[in-house]
This record gives C-alpha cells, structure tokens and sequence, in this order.
C-alpha cells in the first residue's frame, strides 16, 4: 500500500495516525506542494482533485481521508477504530462528517494563512467568521463530551481521528477550547501515533 | 423509525429515496422550515446545528445524510446498496465525500437564491463561480463515467443516491451536463424512488 502523503497535511495527517493505531506499514510518498506538483498533470492522473492524501492499493486509487480510513478499517479490522454497535457505528459516521463540516474548511481558512501567506494579505474577515463557527462548534461538542472519555461509546475511534490533526491547530488558531474538548483534545494528541505525526509547522 | 425531514430538502430526499429503494417505512415528520422551526429551540435539542434530515431510532438520534444512508444500510442490508468487494465499497464512500465536496454546496449556493431569494438580491459573482465548479466537477465525473451504467460496481449504489437529488437541479441551475453525466443522471432519476420523490418546487 502506497500513500501520497505531505507531513504539513492535516488530512493526511489522520491516514498515518490510523495506520500507527493499526500497525499497518504503508510506503510513504511525499508529494512536493511547495513545488505544486499536487496541481501537476502527473499527480492529477491518479487524484483529478489535486489533493492528498491519496491511497494507492493494487488497482484500487483512493482519496478522500474519511474514506480511506473506513477502507483501512475494512481490511485491517483490528484493533478496531469504530464500535461494534450499529447505532454507535453511525453515530462515528456522523461526527466524522460533523468534523469535515464544521471544523476543517473552518481551521484551513485561518491556518493557511498563518502558516504560508505573509500577515498583509490575509482576510481577516473570513478568518474571523471561521474562528466563530468553530468556536459555537466546539461548545456542542463540549455539551456532547460531558463525562466521556471519548465521543463515541467507550472507545477512541475514527472520530477522534477525524478530529485530533484539526484540534492540534487550536493554539495557533489562538481559540481556547471549553473545558471538555480541551481534555479530550489532549487525551488524543498524547497517544503514540499523534506524537509520532506532529507536524514540524 | 421518524425521520425529521421537509419536502424540498435536497439532503432528506437522499433518505427517503433510500427507504424506498429498500422498502423501509418511516414516520415523517415534517418541519416547518418556512418557519424557520428548524432554528427553534425545540428542533435544535433534537439536531444542534438545526438541519433536516434527522433519524430517530430508539435512543439514537441520527443527523446529516450520508450517515443515515449508511446506517439504513447497516440496519436493512438488504437490497444492498453498497457493493460486496472492499475496494467498491471505499469508492463508494469516495463518491459520496466528492459529491459533498464538490457539488453540493456549490449547488445550494445556486439554488437556495433562485428558490428562495428575490432576484435583485442574488450574489451572482458567487452564483458564478459555484456554476464553474460544478461544471469542472462534472467533467472529471464524465471521464469517470465512460463505458460504466452506475458510478462504481455494476450496481446501483448509496454514491447515486447521494448525487441524484443534487443532478435533479441541473435544469433549474442552466447547466449542460455533459454526455455520461446526463445519461447517468438520467438513469437514476427514473428510478420509481426519485419520482416518488420528486420535490414540488
């Protein structure tokens, strides 16, 4: 299994942490986005987005994070990432989406900026308005998280690694997580495989 | 089983399009979005973010589409709507993440206003620029599409039932798909559970 990769990319980021959670070994490719080659002819035969990461298993060309982590927990079923109960299940499936919804194009709106653009060109009105929308995000998740360890069932799962690249920019966002979501957000950066991924930016 | 829906809900018809396709009877319940009691109190114990479609199974309370579409799956297997093989069931889930990547917000963003909004307050720059997103999305489709009936297998999968609401408003958003996009489109909404479903406006 190979993956087109980048170490800056959160997206990315939540594949390698899945395949240290599972002890699955993929063959890392680093695509050069500071050379854009992601927006290359070549890198867009395989992903016409443009985008990484991209899994490449035989035949199979996958992208699209979520997607490659069910895939991944398809084929290396243990140890689990999602509950075995239905409902719980669906309830991993719809933080997930929650996370891609309301958290991610929110944090790239403000990080992009801080970590690549210089400081006269950024738009601080959209990055204002993203920094509200996590912010009243984070206050459901806090009502969601009261007296959990994680947010589904009794088990870190796919949501939580969904989640953990994402709640790793809160400083560099400079957005103070309500008390839950904050330990909760350390309790998943601390294990081995978020340690092992943190960006260098 | 209830679901919390409203007739012109592009997402809530991917729901009761899939509860048709197998044959499963569910409890609507319609709210008055007209209203705005979606926004209300009561609704937004039931969904925080004060969307439709909601699912209510028992204890669990199920919110956005695709996640429904997946428990409903895991519930009623049965006719499946996601193929056997591993690698087809992650393109399905590719599918389904692209499509909610790159069509349907773009196509809210021109439809919501021509439904909804009088025409002298429309934001055509932005209505533009989603057309010209959609327009590149269908065309990496077109190519994706060649020589194939149903998007990924041989089978009429949860990736259809995804896009057919989103490709019914092609029409009404004056665009022009192209061939295997149309023909795809076209296939799908014939299909008894999009007629039934057919939104009146």
């Amino acid at each position: 299994m190979k993956l087109y990769t980048h170490p800056l990319s959160t997206y990315a980021r939540r594949v390698t942490m899945a395949a240290l959670e599972k002890g699955i070994e993929l063959e890392t490719v680093v695509v050069d986005m500071a050379a854009r080659e992601h927006r290359g002819e070549a890198y867009k035969k395989l992903n016409p987005y443009g985008r990484v990461p991209t899994l490449v298993d035989g035949d199979l060309v996958l992208y699209e994070s979520t997607a490659i982590l069910e895939y991944l927990e398809d084929r290396f079923p243990s140890p689990p990432l999602v509950p075995e109960d239905a409902a719980d299940r669906a309830r991993t499936r719809m933080h997930m989406k929650l996370c891609d919804l309301q958290l991610t194009p929110q944090t790239s709106t403000i990080i992009f900026p801080k970590r690549f653009i210089p400081k006269d060109r950024w738009r601080l009105d959209a990055m204002e308005k993203a920094k509200q929308e996590i912010e009243a995000h984070l206050a459901i998740l806090d009502r969601e998280l009261e007296g959990k360890t994680w947010l589904v069932a009794e088990r870190f799962t796919l949501a939580e690694l969904a989640y953990a690249p994402f709640l790793d920019f809160l400083g560099l966002m400079e957005i103070a997580p309500p008390p839950n979501v904050g330990s909760w957000a350390a309790r998943m950066l601390a294990r081995p495989s978020a340690q092992a991924t943190k960006p260098p930016l």
